[in-house]
């Protein structure tokens, strides 16, 4: 088995790279060799079992596209996208990469005239308030940015490419990925992956909204999951609706800082900065808090047990299981 | 006050086109030309009033939208499309024309940086089964025709074109025009508006399918009331979701046929000769059948009473109020 990674540098597709690796299989099959695109090479190594095929380039340009098909790979999983501040800020760029770059990569598939598996990542950004809490799945999507609507579309085309025997193709809406590895980002999301991940270094973290803040969140070890299962599971039983709400986390900060607290002590929750933006306040208070997700639950897609199990997973992932500030 | 209609030799585009000619105004706005775009040249007459600039192509082709943009139309109507069956036998020809074409004009209007008014002719073939009756205002969009699909990716753009600031846009789910004029047409909904409008003639009119079936109608002047308010309309208040379910009357066969006997009697009834077709019976079963369409209500946007004045507007629209064959 042979699979396509678009986006494979970034910190939801080195992990999945990673795992593939690790894992030599999805479900039965061997994966012999692994086509791994972004903007830059990816660095992954080959192992015994799969070879690597690097591929930089930009997926808005047609011929990128075709050099990433020209195998013909067995599972596609597409992840490569403008983030959202960045799609907002270049407009033109946005809806190059983001629309244009996922219809060129359905386009070259359909005209290979094969049925591969395709992966897409989509976001709960194709979601825009006012909602019900929480959002069912049969909620309408209404994007309030332009890389939510980019997103949007995709589903769209997904499903009408999947209903017409194109692909055989599932669309993810990930949860906010929580705790991000690395430094701390500026993204309007970044605390909260911040104050869990730099009180355990021993570092101070900036809050900028208040504790009553309810979000919806994954780990990156439970996202991958949700990239597995997908390429692994018979998508038969999704009908025409091929795009699932990821099943996930609904906390509030409040409740994020607790279970730091009972994790990692008084000290690590202490490293807590309050420093109200309300400019950040006003940008999250539009976003999604709590989901059903029931049709992922159904198919078997598994979210973190709950916050504590979150932070767990990124001790355990970031610090092999023991972090420098714990209780 | 210049306004561009897309399409308008389509039986609405040309439904449009007349009234605008005859009002010569929109609101207090006189009209001073119409550009009038479709495949082919559109033949209406310019008046004292207004005159016609027609234009023939293809909007697929971005030079023809260029040319429809060239003076900067104050509103734009946005008809043009290839329609359901068509875009479901011609995959490439309807993603063409339904969504290059409308992504084109879009562009081509952010690039003109002026700020028109958009009417978007969306339709009730975003919805796909299964769905509850009536379907709320909020309930997603779940096409399972490419044709819905496109029209759904217009609404998603159109949306944030709009929250951008590039233009001022609103789309309108149009319900099932009834009673169409013309001859009878092979389209799968065309025994809804056959079995009324041969029948007046004192012709013959198969109806494929069950009295119980329910479906949701608008007659062409509502439909054309429809594009009027929204061109005129505030939409500020419909705040970042621009796209509305236009009102209609749900009725099932019988009812309509109860509708054309007391207007027409028992001669015309008589003239529907029921000859089920089990395949348009399997594609009907799939469509919408009723909605609540709150929104559309609260905008000012207004349905026909009930079928009885879908019929009266039919004979008064089409036939000078005195059909050949009435009660």
């Amino acid at each position: 088995m042979h699979i396509l990674i678009t986006g494979a540098a970034g910190m939801i597709g080195r992990k999945v790279t990673e795992r593939l690796l690790k894992d030599g299989k999805i479900g039965r099959r061997e994966i012999v060799k692994l086509t791994l695109h972004d903007v830059v090479a990816p660095d992954a190594q080959p192992t015994e079992k799969t070879t690597i095929l690097p591929i930089a380039g930009d997926i808005s340009d047609r011929s990128v596209v075709d050099r990433l098909l020209a195998e013909k790979p067995d599972i596609v999983m597409h992840l490569a996208a403008i983030v959202s501040g960045e799609a907002e800020a270049d407009f033109e760029k946005g809806y190059a990469v983001n629309l244009d770059g996922t219809r060129f990569l359905f386009e070259a598939i359909r005209l290979k005239n094969y049925r591969p598996r395709i992966v897409f990542a989509s976001s709960i950004a194709v979601f825009g308030t006012p909602f019900p809490e929480p959002i069912p799945d049969e909620f309408h999507l209404t994007p309030l940015t332009s890389y939510g609507t980019q997103k949007a579309v995709g589903e769209l085309l997904l499903n009408d490419y999947s209903r017409r025997g194109f692909f055989d193709g599932i669309g993810l809406r990930l949860p906010t990925i929580c705790v991000r590895p690395g430094r701390p980002n500026k993204a309007a999301s970044g605390f909260f992956s911040n104050i869990i991940r730099e009180p355990l270094k021993g570092e101070e973290a900036v809050l900028p909204v208040s504790e009553s803040v309810r979000h919806w969140h994954a780990s990156p070890r439970a996202a991958v999951g949700f990239f597995l299962r997908a390429a692994e599971m018979d998508l038969d039983a999704l009908g025409a609706r091929r795009c699932l709400g990821m099943p996930g986390v609904s906390v509030t900060v409040g409740e994020q800082i607790a279970a730091l607290r009972k994790i990692a002590g008084d000290k690590a929750a202490k490293l807590i900065r309050r420093e109200p933006d309300p400019v950040i306040e006003r940008i999250v208070s539009g976003w999604p808090t709590d989901f059903e997700a029931r049709r992922a639950q159904e198919q078997g897609f598994e979210a973190d047990t709950d916050f504590e199990a979150i932070i767990r997973a990124h001790i355990a992932d970031e610090h092999d299981g023991r972090a420098p500030v714990m209780g």
